[in-house]
């Protein structure tokens, strides 16, 4: 009943991730995208900009795997080496693609700092055995090879280059030329649990799932995507199988379900406001214009969010969002009273039908024994309802306007 | 005159990365400390927990590398098979070593919800041929192996555990067990070149570098870090030789330099504002509370960052930040009138020093003939002077976030 899944390893070439300059991102976003498409990642592979080591590290992945992608290595400065390499290893030699030119035009027409230089027509010479694939978006191009029944590929390291070219050509290529069975996922996302507490909670659940659904725990600051893979010749008894596996988690874990999809939070959010016709606001102390980031991050925000300030001095709270001045003093800036009055202010300044607040201690300083760095109160505000809650998460400031960002939305979830 | 660097390997091994539940965020920990600590670093890669593809990456690291270090797989639960692996390979046998026990006991001492079962004392089997290191702040142990003059070491994959072993034990065993020597990197950032048209401009500089200094360029989104990497015996001559190599880049590109330095551009403008006791303010549209977040992630940046209008809508920009209806009328929200009222605006709202504005078209709708989509305006004003600028970017939304934010601070610069 369950198909053996097309085995694919990838290989990162350059220095940047050997000598620790960056973090290897695009490896753990192509791992995700291609065990979601049905593909198994058997290997990821990081190495130098080495003719010799680059051939033999692809020499290597092919005895295990179907498909070797390439990311990396093909600017056309003379430290990238992957085409000539690639093109040594397959036996052919590098011609002058005419598309690769045009595509390159038509990139920098709506570029006019950038114009086309030696260089960058370097970039359309291309190895005369491999079906090229323009890149939309940047001016190196995708190469794709076949042998002995086996792809390799070869793509830009630039992560916004990669995605694009990943999403939009190579997975659908790959699913086309392999035929992928049948693979659903049903992605349940489940609040206030950390992983182990929840690993505890549904064990038996977990162990009584039939062999061909596969459970991954998808931890992300707060929130826990629980993601089931089930792999089946028959699309609707997969369906029909994983389904009743999600009613019998929503009698375990019941109001902790945040959502039934893989969906950002804060696009759920977005959804919920146009579908009711509501704008939000935000006035942000400790999440630093994070809110507000995140929805703008979404095309067509404006739609549903009408802006935010973000008050980084007590100067600004009382001024701006007229948060009272005594209060202020009494209280402190980290408190329920100038957190609920932040949330008033801006759903008034900005004519907003509902409005998030946030003000805490993000760290690594500011912090006191009555209130430790983590402290953070959010409050979230409508014409009819105003809440508030005190949360304390960790002593990291990344994580904490993260954690904080996340319980803001989810409140907001609460009263819309 | 070179010397040649000892080469390690790292190998990761669990599903964790290659199904993309998480950043492989120890490798670069790694990769840096290593580089730094004048090792060479040729290669990553990540496995499964699986005896024979272990056995298999062990077998080829050991043909290219003169040190193997993995990370991962040394837990007590039974998918963790990395010691039993190695155990195989260096055909040797578990046996009870008495010294881990009284290390966990230790541990156990500080935390008192962790008792010792079964699975704990597992920890306390090793295999007979290796030097066992404490982990003191974990129940693995640290196992080292020597063969033919190579060194193997297997570590926990918990990051603050395989980062504590690392700098006390790993890194000072194998500097003493190796003769190391010294690697010196420096880092010019430049802005408004692509890469090809940077390396067209500093095409004879690079080609007359001494052999023994080493050339990557490191592109991200409108800005390219120039790494030069030194090797050599002595310290003073290659310091000297570097910065001589430095001194002649800045002839040829003068102001294009941003800095000297591998550092965030918000971080490095938030020393410049703090050194000049200085406090900035923005108004944003385009970047949608970016600027804000970018700068607030930074620890301390209330010394130097008052806040912001996030103005999505045209009333916030008239009703806040009081900008003319006329004008936003007759030239648009996307134009330099309105963006410098913005600017203003907003620098006499929160009484800051300085400000920063945006207004543009993020994408991917919203755009017209004459402004298409990355079509942006910035505007920086001080006291003295507000100075604006029209950018085009491309198409896409989250890059046209990052590219305008950059190019913001990058202005912001230039008049303080």
């Amino acid at each position: 009943m369950v198909s053996s899944r097309v085995k694919i390893e990838l290989i990162t070439i350059g220095d940047e991730i050997l000598i620790g300059q960056i973090v290897d991102t695009n490896s753990a976003w192509m791992a995700t995208e291609l065990n979601k498409s049905g593909f198994e990642l058997a290997q990821i592979t990081s190495v130098h900009d080495d003719a010799n080591h680059i051939i033999e590290s692809l020499d290597f992945a092919l005895r295990r795997a179907d498909v070797v992608l390439f990311t990396g290595g093909i600017g056309p400065t003379k430290d990238d080496i992957t085409k000539q390499t690639l093109c040594k290893y397959f036996d052919t030699k590098l011609v002058f693609d005419e598309s690769v030119i045009h595509n390159i035009e038509k990139l920098f027409s709506t570029r006019p700092n950038f114009v086309m230089n030696e260089l960058t027509r370097l970039q359309a010479m291309v190895p005369e055995n491999c079906t090229v694939i323009q890149n939309l978006v940047g001016t190196a191009p995708v190469t794709w090879f076949e042998k002995d029944g086996k792809v390799i590929v070869s793509m830009p390291g630039v992560p916004y280059e990669m995605k694009n070219v990943m999403s939009t050509e190579i997975i659908p290529r790959l699913q086309k030329h392999f035929k992928t069975p049948v693979l659903l996922h049903k992605t349940v996302q489940v609040y206030g649990y950390g992983e182990s507490a929840l690993a505890l909670l549904i064990a038996d659940w977990e162990n009584e799932l039939p062999e061909y659904i596969s459970l991954a725990y998808l931890p992300n600051s707060g929130i826990v995507k629980l993601r089931l893979s089930g792999l089946m010749d028959d699309v609707l008894t997969l369906e029909f199988a994983m389904n009743q596996q999600i009613d019998k988690l929503t009698q375990i874990l019941g109001n902790a379900i945040v959502v039934y999809e893989d969906i950002l939070i804060e696009k759920l959010i977005g959804n919920l406001l146009k579908s009711k016709n509501l704008m939000v606001a935000t006035a942000e102390s400790c999440t630093g214009g994070n809110i507000a980031h995140q929805f703008t991050l979404i095309p067509g925000s404006s739609e549903f969010f009408k802006g935010s300030v973000v008050a980084y001095s007590n100067e600004i709270k009382t001024n701006v969002l007229q948060v009272s001045t005594e209060d202020l003093e009494n209280y402190g800036a980290v408190s329920q009273a100038v957190v609920e009055q932040m949330a008033i202010g801006i759903r008034k300044l900005l004519k907003a039908d509902v409005s998030i607040a946030t003000s805490g201690i993000a760290g690594p300083t500011g912090g006191t024994p009555e209130k430790p760095v983590g402290t953070v109160w959010i409050s979230v505000s409508s014409e009819e309802l105003t809440l508030s809650r005190e949360f304390r998460f960790g002593s990291l400031r990344e994580q904490n306007i993260i954690r904080s960002t996340q319980a803001a939305l989810l409140m907001l979830k609460e009263i819309i």
